[in-house]
């Protein structure tokens, strides 16, 4: 059976693991994991708890209200409450570039990712027979200077429709209007191909050869209004040398940002990531 | 003011979280960091939870005592009760190599462990001068084949007059007999050479050198009868190449060996280690 | 137009890198790269050079014998003559894990990998349907304990047949006789799933959990007679905790496999790796 | 017996190498070390050439001109000859902060780095008894707006009398004048507390953690007139998690800082690194 996630937000203050667990207890619940996390500097509360709904006295549909009673009327909290079951949808966004698509779609063939995936997006035709090879639907948006909103526009109306919980850009090679981020406030995952927040905006690779760096990265965060400075979720790197061209670059940078945006979905599906301002908090 | 730190283990059941969260709330306990985990093989539960003295309705000397009366007599659990102060005493062992020793006692003087040292045990007398540059007393304990009992004792009898809590090797070329670890279970911190299970023993850059990996490491492990097999607390790598020979690799490691033994120490001396069975649960 | 490389091993002596780049210079080769080790241990002298052949006076059939006239007479070394065109024929063998082989057929589409791949081995149909994606022809070999011999015979012969320079073990999971590591010495690269010399020998992640490690790792090795003992090409890691179960292992493991694999590939198609006892050099 | 080594820099051009092997070889020289790389962006050839003086045939101090004769009147090239013995002088800088001096002195005192370090220099009192306990002279130079181009000649005039090869920033918390640069080209070594090119300038760590990065670094560089903008001779990185305060990053930051540095200075004595523009070539 599935397990609910109960993520809290608020002023910290005593009591208020008491009342959660109490709250769980009392319902029969079984904890199978609990992750807190208190920031001195602003004094806010953060906490994650995982627990079992087999033999969880209230009703699953009831457990939202039945939270906000006990536990609500007593603190001031924002508190987002979900299941495990059934997986969350993902719409992926993709441009001319395989490498990050073909680790998802194999990684989700797998079983490694718990999720659904009701299509793909693109800007271009290219990556249209990986979707087909993994029969998943392609939808082709042309985008250009004049159509950008009317065709957003058309991309949210069919997120709507499908259900989408969640939007990855796995190298997708548009800027999102704030229109459309705001659809989706830390609901959209992307991939930078750099150690942001060094070599922000377009060819990193090319800057970090240029600069002559010894490490090269890449970084998944939430997208944001601001062009790659929204809350990091993950950020890994590999050496580099001298003789290393730009390709060379682009090549080992790949293999990060694969490891990356994966790890940054995962965190994201298993419900392991709460955003603090423009920061992430990961109970991993 | 100080923190109380209680680690408790029992095997797994419903209600804990809720029963200790309660006892700290009802006696106004201010949580400041609450840490779990579930290992599903063995069914067992471990918990870690600090909270702040200061407000606590229970005095310091009686907290033990009235949690077993409040949760002890409910819950079958094992627990142990800590204070962040006073520092723990920590006794350093050392053999001929000074690298790990400088390390610890550099970061104990720019405040980075806190921790009193109150001496140094060794059997040479090398590194006396950099004892006595830190101001800490340094004594000889000559060992041989046949003294090796004998010695021990008397080690023993210094650590406990001087009411050592652990004991930290770092680079002792010496065995310790089962005598001596008994009597510091869990408190007896080595650093191995060696990225541990490869290369057990005497010499494990020579050994990594001769099998030409191209990865080397360190691992900082609590000491167990079993050589080199004890519960692993923290581990780090660095990369090396054809061309390094074991000196190379001496040096290399060096600086691995002296970060993770310092991160070991540091998770001990803050009671973010557990031990299950052979492995550890490090709460960081 | 395409390179020469040339691969040089030797008793140390003056004289060998000023006759090599003597014997280039005077046929008007124009050098890319040279690179060159003395082992002091075994005072053996390794050297690899790569030039261009646009402009090389010596036509490419007679090179070779070109060299030892020249420098083969003077000196008592054992050299090999590569070329970048053609590429290598690299045959591929696997078992039921797709992850290896999804990635390198991945990097060879998108032109990663300069290699010919003329089919793939197996002793399951699992993996066929990804084959034949990928437009690859796939051979089936049952296995048992009855027909070792008979199938490896069989299988010898496809890979004379259809000139294979290479074989890479992508998690092929049959140990290879005598017999047929010797037809192809230093060249049957395998990628075993731990941080060798560390658990040997099968159930690797399961051993890695068991010992509660901090940090699990990939190797990629030349196969020799002797399990997972083979000269090491690469290695890397990754960082573990005490909540990951060995599923989480397998699934962090195997993005770490992903990447030590091709590497080991893209160092062996590049003729950068020259082994020394049971040691390899790795010119990069 | 000390090697020569020679750092070569011109035009890429056929015949190089065989006209410097050929005259190592021609004067029996033996060759302990040769690294090539060749920029194709820029058409320029590096080159390093290490080897043994015991049986050259040019006396040590005939050699620069030997070699100008025989090559430099056939190419037109820059290069630079070094002896490893004896060892280079090194002035060392620093303000407050202790972790790199102590790592250094350490470092220098185990044997690790063949250098020679006549003097200290800092701008404030506060480390003199760390200097002391190692035996080194310490000049204090007080630095404020209004003496700054008087205390820098006067250490240029201590420098020179004391015929410093090159100086180590290690976290000296002072700008140096471009006069005082230019007296050092590639001579000064600095230790930046980030991940160049992230977080330039000032409290580098604060940055970090108010951008919430998941990994922080730090980087040596040669000094150029542009602030923590020169050629980066090495880069190292450490992961951070969301509850690391600044004073956490501080902590982890100075164990990188000191790896970095010391690699960096090692890379410097043993002549390894070439500057090509602003970027480095490690011959490592």
């Amino acid at each position: 059976m599935s397990n609910a996630i109960l993520l809290i937000q608020c002023q910290d203050q005593k009591g208020i693991v008491a009342a959660v667990s109490d709250f769980l207890f009392y319902n029969q619940g079984n904890i199978s994991g609990i992750d807190q996390y208190i920031d001195k500097d602003s004094e806010s509360f953060f906490m994650r708890v995982e627990w079992e709904l087999e033999g969880f006295r209230i009703p699953k549909h009831e457990i939202n209200e039945g939270f906000i009673k006990t536990i609500g009327s007593k603190f001031d909290i924002e508190h987002k409450l979900y299941f495990t079951d059934p997986a969350p949808r993902m719409a992926l966004f993709v441009s001319k570039l395989s490498h990050c698509l073909f680790d998802i779609l194999g990684r989700h063939q797998a079983g490694e990712l718990k999720v659904k995936i009701p299509f793909i997006i693109s800007n271009h035709k290219d990556l249209e027979p990986i979707a087909e090879g993994f029969n998943i639907p392609f939808h082709y948006f042309e985008m250009n200077a004049d159509n950008k909103e009317e065709q957003e526009a058309k991309q949210l109306e069919l997120l709507k429709e499908r259900k989408i919980d969640f939007v990855v850009l796995a190298r997708y090679m548009q800027i999102l209007s704030p229109n459309f981020i705001n659809a989706y406030p830390n609901n959209i995952i992307n991939i930078h191909h750099s150690f942001l927040p060094a070599f922000v905006g377009a060819k990193p690779y090319h800057a970090a050869h240029a600069r002559g760096v010894k490490i090269i990265g890449a970084t998944s965060h939430y997208v944001t209004a601001e062009l790659d400075a929204g809350p990091i979720i993950e950020q890994d790197v590999a050496r580099v040398r001298h003789h290393n061209s730009v390709d060379d670059l682009v090549q080992m940078g790949q293999d990060v940002e694969k490891v990356v945006l994966s790890k940054a979905i995962k965190y994201h599906i298993q419900r392991k990531v709460m955003v603090m301002g423009n920061k992430t908090i990961i109970f991993n």
